[in-house]
């Protein structure tokens, strides 16, 4: 993705390899710092994915793919590596699919490093391709809502939601962009509205209560969100609130479509309430960047997905084109 | 309303007048700190309801109502001080009512500070029966959601949306609240949970977007909000986030009912479009607590209200019972 630091313009991934380190963005800190953080142990890559320095379904899944690497290159056991890399968070598919996928090349003897890569390098194609095929749904003048952060910085390069958003935008089409500031980690307003001003997108952050008027008013005609799994039947986990957006979406007769490679499907569950949830500290609710927003005692809950079921759903914009739920199957080899 | 300071429980109002000094909760400092702020001037008590020392639309009524009497009291031009309160914030109705129930009130020779006194009590008289009146609909058990602050704070005492909260809860019935933190002055975190801490009712606090995951778990069996203006055909202007709330209640089958004096409606209005809606600073939206949580350069958009159309509402709970839309046209005289 393109990142301007100190007035140079750079390409950098989410998440690389270098000899026996992972490096990372760190988006704890973005926008207020950008740093890359480093892990040289399978529990410091862990710890990355748990902390949420990366986060994003198919990010986590090359930050597992390049820390199951990492443990084959300090000699260790790859079961128990692949055990504390699958215990950090429940929802992603793309992290259960990147480790068995890596166990499978490390017992075939492909070397640790580059088969990482490789699988790192077949996301970005794979969302170079959701791009360019998300991009056919976009016409000049759309305004275009999103929910959290599904752009490079949830992939490797270019993002799910956001890559037909970037393919639309550097094809000249003149697009503005809703971002959702996605309570309770606010990660639409400190990341996408990042990405986009690298990009040059014309965009307004906006309360995620703010969607539904919006969407009333006649003043958004497109929505694209990404994914952390998408059950066989096309029921989509995604970050809390998607399932309120598609619905009002829905209401208004707004196209609500979800962005994902073949890595987030999940054909061994056969609907979205099958899809574990996770529940994240409280603390994220009542706090805000240090401060508390309650009073001392208050209770808060925070379910960090939702789901939403397939009728809300128009689409699902995939490396293999725009499908339907029931084309969804042919994602599955 | 009971409020619990240093361990020994007062009865306390919202708004309250001692001799030439209109006095108010500052709600801009809650749940941090308990201090009240004094107006002694028109424009003092247009400053607390423009800089939000006050909100919710029956509170700003009666802030407005004390403004008044105030400025008789100190010899100011009636028609200039009704422009001034009337020019501090555009869509809530109570405003407007109780500064032209105010003018017809000293014209007509009545002693002004008596006049407000009396504007106020009647409001909390009405605020006691909406509590009555909704508490009718509330089972043991239930689990209610609400949207922003409309309790004491947004009246003078009791509330509106939580007076029948706090009627059923002192009747005995077990209740459970979800307060939607309601971004982006969170009114929800901070002034809904302290209000409900300082009465022992059980509740937790969520973000926005978790409202319609708890919805769609049946974990939420009865919403009601309160309202800032409600047109002759029962769509309701209420604060931003309540229409999405209220499309994935009906979704879901949960009523969603709207709590309000007659003050508050507007028969002069035949539908909600005609409503005029606040657009606030975007730093509400880009600055949490004086934090930033967006990039630099970043915009964004900050409607305060949104508008909910009748056909989602299941009722309206008023001072004369809970009536439908056809009914409303009872409470307008």
């Amino acid at each position: 993705m393109k990142v301007v630091l100190e007035g140079e313009e750079k390409e950098i991934e989410t998440v690389w390899m270098e000899g026996e380190t992972v490096k990372l963005i760190d988006q704890r800190i973005l926008p207020d710092e950008f740093k890359i953080f480093s892990a040289g142990s399978v529990e410091e890559v862990a710890f990355a994915i748990e902390d949420m320095v990366v986060r994003g379904a198919p990010a986590i899944g090359a930050t597992a793919a390049y820390g199951m690497a990492l443990a084959k290159m300090l000699g260790r056991e790859m079961d128990v590596a692949a055990s504390i890399l699958k215990d950090t968070r429940p929802t992603a598919h793309d992290l259960f699919h990147a480790v068995n996928h890596m166990e499978k090349a490390i017992q075939e003897g492909l070397d640790p490093a580059s088969a990482a890569r490789r699988y790192a390098d077949d996301i970005t194609a794979r969302c170079k391709k959701i791009g360019m095929n998300g991009n056919n749904l976009i016409k000049d003048g759309d305004r275009i809502l999103t929910h959290c952060n599904a752009g490079a910085l949830a992939t490797v390069d270019f993002g799910t939601a956001l890559a037909p958003i970037r393919a639309a935008h550097r094809s000249g089409k003149g697009i503005f962009v809703w971002a959702d500031e996605t309570r309770p980690r606010c990660q639409g307003a400190s990341l996408t509205s990042w990405e986009l001003l690298q990009e040059g997108i014309p965009h307004a952050i906006i309360a995620d209560n703010a969607a539904g008027y919006y969407m009333r008013k006649g003043e958004v005609n497109l929505a694209i969100v990404g994914a952390d799994r998408v059950a066989g039947n096309g029921d989509v986990a995604n970050k809390i609130g998607t399932y309120e957006k598609a619905v009002v979406a829905k209401e208004n007769g707004i196209p609500f479509y979800v962005a994902a490679p073949a890595s987030t499907f999940d054909f061994s569950l056969s609907n979205g309430d099958q899809i574990p949830i996770e529940e994240r500290s409280p603390e994220e609710v009542l706090v805000i960047r240090g401060k508390n927003i309650a009073p001392e005692g208050a209770e808060a809950r925070n379910p960090a997905f939702d789901v939403t079921p397939a009728k809300y759903i128009a689409g699902y914009i995939t490396e293999k084109g725009v499908l339907s739920s029931e084309e969804l199957i042919m994602l599955s080899e």
